[in-house]
């Protein structure tokens, strides 16, 4: 039994960076490997970058390749690093290939500061979605904010940048459909 | 059902501050809220200062407290920081107070780099904790690297500073006795 | 004899923040007073924010009551933290007002990397603006990249960001017209 | 004429960094290459670390090499990385072989926090002091909190960590005997 994580990187706030030149925010490189080296992290993890893009510009294509990667890859636990704007959004489509009675779990997370400043909310992020993927059932998450989310009972306050509960009955992040396993 | 974590704060490298004027490193108080705050964490957390030490000073009255105010708890989640030093200790010292059938899970972490410095891994450790507690069976663990291990089954590398497996069977983070909850 | 400098604030990189809601760089307050307490600055220093705008969008008006705010203050040593890409401009405009001959010694400055960020230049430029402000003859400079130059003998390369002599002979930045005082 | 500046490193604060094996403060390399990198400094610098050492442990012989070194140097203007413990003492020493009508400014600087820390004041203080050295006139002078003192007039106050002026009239920082050259 192997307790090695794929990360797969598609890029979102937690990769973009200043450029001083023009003024603006772009991506240059991953920061996953710093991240890890950071957090000091002894977990197996194998990073692949599938591409660097803002989750506003992300296509049926984009995700038609994240949901080809994860399909491909041999590890059962997998996280992907997104934007926040359409995390939901691509959640939705992996949920249709990867079902709650399947053999992969696979957790979504992001941020709201590009890790480069020194606000970020990305180390907290990474160290949360790294930790929920290896206890939760196969099915599709989000872990954002300290909490995780089944792929279908989340949505992002576009008010506040958190992500919250689309239910509030039972506490979606307790015992939804896409819960942890139950203690038996 | 509740989804609340306490969170006691011990001491350790975690909120170890660097004194101007001694040029010395020192406790002046805990940066928990700070590093929640920056990890835009929504989880209900209750913060609670035990002590402020370093761990190599943790005395048997120390630990007795900590037992104490975990048992007095009223939430079944509980997360402490933890100088690394002696933390497989004090988790021993729980681990008799809080067994694998009981009702709490008590989760310790810390961090090799005070959070206060630049390069820390606190933020990281403290977003897996709080991940890990959500979703452990009962029973008291250690939270480090990115992993977790039941704590019987964990030891503190001192010439790494890496918190490893004490067995290399099974590999206790995967499976051993103090692992997650089976699915099913 | 007074020691006391003012600064004016208009803007600039120095002074952008992410702003995670709508994942742009915007202006919310400027971030000198934070500067000046992570300095351990104890020169003293009145700080006037006169607006918060990228140097871009700095209109003739604008300029206009910066050349009055700097006229009306009582200190004879005003630094101007500005945006990169029109401060030639703006000195040269400063410069019509503030002859060499004058009685006020102003220092423009700025930052490639918003201050906000981790990796900004904008501490070291503050240090050595506030540093050259309280030795220069009368007259408008420019101080960026550890250097001072005369309003009339600088450039921004637009490749790379530096700024740069605009003459290569006797080397404006040591003695050109608008360079120290001399030596008696 | 050359407007190249010497940096001589001899350890204090601004090179101290946290080592997590041991949980102790300790030097591992200077950071002063880094330091210029981060504040974009264009001034032609040249550094050598002499050595790195906290300033309570420095000896006469290590303040001897200083000397020799500073008497050396090719560059008429040096800048002197220094803990601030003794820093007030090794200029002292300094002033004995470079007067105020000698050919070289040398200024001492430190910093109260360690350069790799969050909220370290040294990347002001180096803005500060290699702005200072390139305009003040032969002697020896310390830049710290944004000022300079001529070497026989500032003192560290113990209380607040803050350099200050030792003689309250005239205020030293302006027009004390190690002052700025006068304007004409």
């Amino acid at each position: 039994m192997s307790s090695s994580v794929r990360v797969f990187v598609t890029g979102g706030t937690f990769d973009k960076e200043y450029n001083e030149l023009t003024g603006t925010l772009a991506f240059q490189d991953t920061h996953l490997p710093e991240m890890l080296r950071l957090g000091r992290c002894r977990l197996e993890v194998s990073i692949r970058t599938l591409m660097l893009i803002d989750s506003l510009d992300m296509t049926d294509a984009d995700r038609a390749l994240i949901v080809e990667r994860c399909r491909t890859a041999r590890e059962p636990r997998i996280v992907i690093t997104h934007g926040t704007d359409t995390m939901v959004e691509t959640a939705g489509v992996l949920a249709r290939s990867f079902p709650r009675d399947g053999d992969k779990t696979i957790v979504l997370t992001g941020a709201m500061v590009p890790y480069a400043f020194g606000s970020s909310d990305g180390l907290f992020n990474l160290g949360s979605a790294l930790s929920f993927v290896q206890l939760l059932a196969p099915g599709v998450y989000i872990a954002m904010n300290g909490r995780y989310f089944g792929w279908d009972g989340v949505q992002k306050n576009p008010d506040t940048g958190v992500f919250e509960p689309t239910r509030s009955l039972p506490a979606a992040a307790d015992d939804g459909p896409g819960g942890p396993p139950s203690g038996g």
